[in-house]
């Protein structure tokens, strides 16, 4: 890209309103933590905002989302305050090209499962576990630079089984001291957009101050930029025969709507 | 399965209300040529009933999906009519471990578009094309017994690039007379439950009394049922260290709320 | 299948000759317990045979092959003892429509490493691991019946970066009590045939004898088994236009060859 | 990168010597034709050598394949030629992180079919067969700025069934006039190194002075390069627990040689 990644970094920021002990761990929020472990990685290469729940529109509207090419997304306490109708903005951004990175409790927000269409429930436990986190994949460029196994040192359990679909690619697997694994690193294409689903870190613990963490969210971020050159919606379109390129918008499906539309558009 | 296969072919059933030409070529209608067609093909094996969209609750109650092993939807000019009660509907039992059989036109039905996460558009033409159907996964079940093409000799044309998910399983390649190619047989596993698009099928053409496309169909119908023994939901559970099959309730994201519902536990 | 499935089990029976505490662990050798393993859970539907190292061509003639539906491979002391040969005919074999299973140590056989094509190297500890078999794919037919997770008490412990192609699917993802995770069960189709790997089991623990482990073993063969009606060689052949069913035989790359094969062929 | 990436172009040129009309087709041979069309594409960014079947060791000594980042590799008439000694030790480069993009008829060459494991035929016909190359995986990198279809207005054909793998990704799929469809642009990561099969191109056709062809294969040198640092092999280590990263050498699969190798080790 010729000018910055535009980055926006959007958490719940819920938790660190209610729960002083998180508002301790993560005087910024955590998405100011997200944000800045960002920055401190990508230095100029990126340009970060933040954006919360309760801004309106939740700091997502139309205009942030177009100038955006990839966006975080943390979320718990309140998935469902989330308006359906931001919701579906995001993943119609998604669609058209808008890199995603979904962070640990988000696996269960409106946005996520709607771009998996499952419900993406697991299994959890929020004691003091180990997590080991495994590259499977050590060439992806998600995987540069991180230790293998990278350790953090506690941090909330997450189990399968995971019900999301099978992932395009598995980069990470971990697992936690009671034994439990987990596809912890794992990338979907969907529509022109490519998100990450990034297990680590919760508000009981300072995994967003993790330095792997951190390189693991920038190196998403770099991979998430989508390539092509403008942000489209993928469109139905009718295509004569030998003409590959002009395609009509459609014109309904009842023969009789099609042949008044064709000849409309003669006219 | 120690039971037949309870099938149930729903059809959308406008075309053939509304058009003179469809109810002649399809005098019970597509459904009931998709139903004879598996019928035909799988005999003892199936027990196959119809449901249409004007039927209350579009034929789709809690009760017939719950003793439904496997749904095929074919849909066209009114997606928009179906209740988003019922594609919720629908897609929960998908994930509970209901098989999907979606077939051509189904393509941008609420309930597919809503289990891949994606617009589901694609490229098209009404014309006269010859349609052939590679098999590209010769060992996959539903495979058997296609030839290797199969030649449909007058079809819709469906191109790619078609906005979908990347499949789990690419089984069939279709191109037609004027050149285009699409993955025209493709599966994917959401939740508990599998899911065949098949691509061939219109109005327009006898296409639902092709032997081979029949063939198919009915393969993909023995493919679909799950093989759990009960349909669930996959869930969110807690598990304390050392119990892996005892999960706990999902409680509440907040950490008051887990202590109180904790305590409540306990007592 | 109208005829029971006809299983080979290949063994090394090295460990078993020169290691007495290997030979009391299993006294009709490790190929004898999985050959009881698969017999005790499939009965009349497998028709088992077990072949090892020290016969002649191994006991894996071309005869024995040809009537083998699905082969177990088991090897670890004596992979280089193998002959080319052998390697090559059974490689032939699976892409003719072989099932194959290769368990634990026979990722680093011949047969496995020339059908995956990479180093197939991994990490490793003989000590007294605890592992955890968790399924992320609950609805593939290889893990009906299994526990979520399967407990081995003890095991050797193989661990990422596993060097295999990316899977087709996952069906196990293992954890041991030092903290490594390992893709455990996974399947390929090469050719006409279907591979699975399983990663539980060593001389040195008495794995074989475990129920999950064996009704593991047993679901995979069932799956394994080619759906195709009979065993052909992939070959490449030339087709003229508008004639889709009766390819010619390749006659050699020079133009010039071409141009008096095809003469040939017209006398 | 921070040096240009040191591409090779292998070339077989054969053809080229023993056919007059394809020494006037590809005056600088094919691999000429290859070379330039990258350095046109990629500029100061590569560093193009080539190397043909009739030089020592098939011009890929140790040290240039060392030195090269990413090898493309045409063969046709003589596969047989090369030695198993290159063929080897190509794959050994590969599978430590030397890209590698195999063109057309290089599908059969010992080189490909080692890394695939399988027999890699395909349907063929060289007629005068109008290609269409059409782009199923919009966002990858090798499908920048490709035209939707690409047009080849003359092209030998290769159709399905191609015994290859599932390819990790599929990025192309092209028809013919004669109506047979390919996977035309597929990707494979195999060890630390990653593969990218591209169909069109033959001696009969100049098909490598096609703009959207030489487009493709430059696209596909940069998505080739590995990320890694440095190029090493996959290697089979012993972990003790708790020492993740510090593996100790194989000492031998028997357990008196484990005794004898650890002893020593401890001396």
């Amino acid at each position: 890209m010729s000018h910055p990644i535009r980055v926006t970094v959007w958490g719940e920021n819920r938790h660190e309103q209610l729960e002083p002990e998180v508002a301790e761990r993560y005087p910024d929020g955590m998405h100011g933590a997200v944000a800045q472990g960002i920055e401190a990685n990508l230095g100029q290469r990126v340009r970060v905002r933040t954006a919360t729940l309760d801004e309106p529109e939740h700091g997502l509207t139309e205009e942030v989302l177009r100038e955006t090419d990839v966006l975080t997304w943390w979320g718990h306490a309140a998935h469902g305050e989330v308006s359906d109708e931001v919701a579906e903005r995001v993943q119609r951004h998604v669609l058209e090209g808008m890199g995603l990175i979904v962070l640990h409790s988000g696996h269960w927000s409106k946005v996520f499962t709607r771009l998996m269409g499952t419900t993406c429930t697991l299994r959890w436990r929020a004691e003091h576990d180990r997590e080991l986190v495994w590259t499977v994949d050590p060439t992806h460029p998600i995987a540069q630079g991180i230790p293998h196994p990278m350790i953090i040192d506690e941090d909330e359990m997450y189990g399968e089984f995971f019900d999301v679909p099978a992932p395009d690619e598995i980069v990470f697997i971990s697992s936690f001291s009671g034994g439990e694994v987990f596809r912890s690193g794992i990338t979907y294409r969907r529509g022109f957009g490519k998100i990450f689903y990034f297990r680590p870190g919760d508000q009981e613990y300072p995994t967003y101050f993790h330095d792997g963490v951190r390189r693991v969210i920038s190196n998403a971020v770099e991979w998430a930029v989508t390539l092509r050159p403008e942000r489209t919606t993928p469109t139905l379109l009718r295509y004569e025969t030998e003409d590959f390129y002009q395609g009509h918008g459609y014109e309904g499906p009842l023969k009789s709507e099609d042949e008044e539309a064709q000849s409309e558009e003669v006219r």
